[in-house]
């Protein structure tokens, strides 16, 4: 199955805004089994848009377009792919109600130039969008006039923002996909998430293990990102089912310890929800990673039933004055310091009353260092009721990646606390 | 000119890994005058990297490539390359003393693995590796025998980690396309970064101003992030300097208020430097934002001269016992009101002693709203020595954008006073 994606919008191309739908919808399709040979990037002229489509039909199954499907100028795709395979435009009643129903619920009048959003070329599927007014197309080319045999292909046209493309794919393609281009032979795929283990440490402790797997097919991937390695594993075939649960029991065996989700689940959340079920609450005292950990924490919804308060004590005159840090162990050992990290957990538990504190401090750079304590030195600290805990680590990096690194140290010595 | 940037990796196509190169790359070159056309992304497979590149040189005067130039069986670009173009490898020198270096000054012992990467095509010219191992490398096809009439072509090929690749490119590449590629004309760009005014009513003051300049070649782009449109002034020709330099006079005039920044620089960075300037701090109150301001202002390497700490106080037990908010108050207007945030200004800068205090409660989402005050209800509050003054905002996003367009308005609020 030849699957290619191609993205449209002038803003690409001048580099203005992140391309985030290729990963996305990748991600999703491998997950899936479909894997993407090939990804587009073209502007908003009619010449580059046609030449992508019409190079892609010629090769790929299944292509998949996204952006210009709205009202304004730029917005030029619906009509360039119905010239090219020569379909006539006509206004879809349910898509013109979704729009008109997008305004109504928004007590906004509807201008009239967002009606041509209405129109789709004819004999294609419309995709209604939940959440805008721009419908997706899928349609099957059967024959594809563009491809060596006329052999039959889909093309998928998504509307270009996230908040609209993603539920889109997930309720309307995923299902045309299974119904229309159901992969040869069965397909599964599951990610594994660690973090506290380098990569190669990974693949160490699994490669071996899953040897035979392997050789039965077992597709075994990894990805790095800041202080976390995911494992992927996947199969295609009869089997699939039984290799892919079979080596998902094997890594969890070696790497119990060290896996804290499953697919795309974060760190934060994992605790967040552990907490919430356990009717325990969390403070935080941060230095070096300036309310980094907070904020994460904070992006999960329903975080506040378990964080009380996390103190951004940057200065050491707020580390004395809201948590309780002494001087004399600031002036003997220094803000960056084990001691400090001791006193900084205790006192912001002791303060907040909560049942877990995490404290950091550290020097993120780049300026600070020392001979005897480097840009990179990190002290984290969690207390409870039994005990504190102390760690130190060593992440030399730039300052937001040391900022993450941390961040995610400091939240898996609490996750390996409460999930022990 | 056509430019076409190629990225070739497998870990894009799977969607492990988020594009950042194909951002960073367009910008830097659109702001230098040389627009991509096209941006593929390819699988690590020799036939997908040679296709890609053979269909590139057949249409661009430029080509660039990223990735895979590494130690690693995945590291096929560079093979692929010389064998297409006809060209032989051969050990440089001078990027083989790189390589040894870079393990030298790390005192690790240097794999015979890495040395392949010292093999260089013929006629190539080396771009030194700074911060890692893999050189990059640029060469001049002249002919281009994969272009109608065998015009010549660059081909410049670039390490894939991010660390490496820009420093290459900013200071070898640019050079290199200064000298060998010149632009027919000049070409000069100015981009202005605003904050706290929409993009239609940027355009609307702007943009009959600008008509006239308009008419002399002046190309006006805007760009919207959240909180913040960008406004991109470029010209081409003789004339491109005084072009932008009246159009930027033109938009500074009339967005005097909202405009805090050149080309990349951030709203937090901003502040940083002005409050370092003045020799002023200043404290944060966070509740729904959750230290996402702390966080961008701790972003930025020199954060704290200026930020003494940042009360992430998420219950309201935090808000009373930290920054003295009564609970009265809390009891009768609620924790989302203006009452609280003024409390939560002032208590704060009583607290810590900072010039500023910046404030912000309100409702992230997607629970907890309420028919007076629903989801995206937020309120914002800035004490200085001066006054209180108090913002009430209405942003009703998903959490993480709410978060975000919260943090603008609260950063963009203390620009405004201290550039007042």
């Amino acid at each position: 199955m030849n699957v290619e994606l191609i993205n449209t919008g002038s803003e690409l191309l001048l580099g203005r805004v992140l391309n985030t739908h290729q990963q996305w919808l990748c991600r999703r399709l491998a997950d899936l089994g479909y894997v993407v040979t090939r990804q587009v990037a073209v502007a908003d002229t009619g010449q580059d848009i046609e030449q992508a489509v019409r190079e892609a039909l010629g090769r790929a199954d299944l292509v998949i377009t996204t952006g210009g499907l709205g009202p304004t100028s730029d917005d030029i795709t619906r009509d360039l792919v119905a010239q090219l395979l020569g379909k006539k435009l006509h206004e879809d009643a349910a898509a013109l109600a979704n729009i008109e129903r997008f305004f109504t619920q928004r007590k906004r009048v509807m201008p009239v130039s967002v009606r041509v959003q209405a129109l789709v070329p004819e004999d294609s599927i419309v995709l209604q969008n939940r959440h805008g007014t721009a419908p997706g197309l899928a349609m099957e080319l059967k024959p594809n006039q563009f491809r060596a045999g006329g052999k039959s292909s889909w093309l998928v046209m998504l509307p270009g923002p996230p908040r609209e493309l993603r539920p889109m794919f997930n309720d309307q393609v995923v299902p045309l996909l299974k119904r229309e281009l159901p992969l040869e032979s069965e397909f599964v795929c599951r990610t594994l998430r660690t973090t506290g283990i380098g990569e190669s440490l990974v693949q160490e402790k699994i490669n071996a293990p899953l040897a035979a797997l392997v050789a039965k097919g077992l597709d075994v991937g990894y990805c790095a990102h800041v202080g976390q390695v995911d494992v992927r594993l996947a199969a295609h075939g009869e089997a699939a089912g039984a290799v892919v649960r079979d080596g998902e029991g094997i890594v969890r065996a070696l790497l119990a310890k060290e896996i804290f989700g499953e697919e795309d689940e974060l760190l934060e959340a994992v605790i967040v929800r552990r907490l919430t079920e356990r009717k325990q609450t969390l403070a935080l005292a941060e230095s070096c990673t300036g309310g980094a950990i907070a904020h994460r924490l904070t992006n999960v919804s329903g975080a506040s039933a378990v964080l009380l308060a996390s103190l951004v004590t940057y200065s050491n005159a707020a580390k004395e004055k809201f948590i309780g840090v002494r001087a004399e162990t600031l002036a003997q050992h220094g803000a960056v310091s084990e001691a400090t990290a001791r006193e900084m957990a205790e006192g912001s538990r002791r303060e907040t009353g909560a049942d877990f504190a995490l404290s950091v401090t550290g020097i993120a750079g780049p300026t600070g260092g020392s001979e005897a304590k480097p840009v990179g030195t990190v002290f984290i600290g969690l207390a409870s009721a039994k005990e504190t805990v102390l760690l130190k680590q060593f992440n030399p990096y730039d300052r937001e990646t040391f900022k993450q690194a941390t961040a995610n140290q400091a939240l898996e010595m609490l996750r390996r606390a409460i999930f022990g």
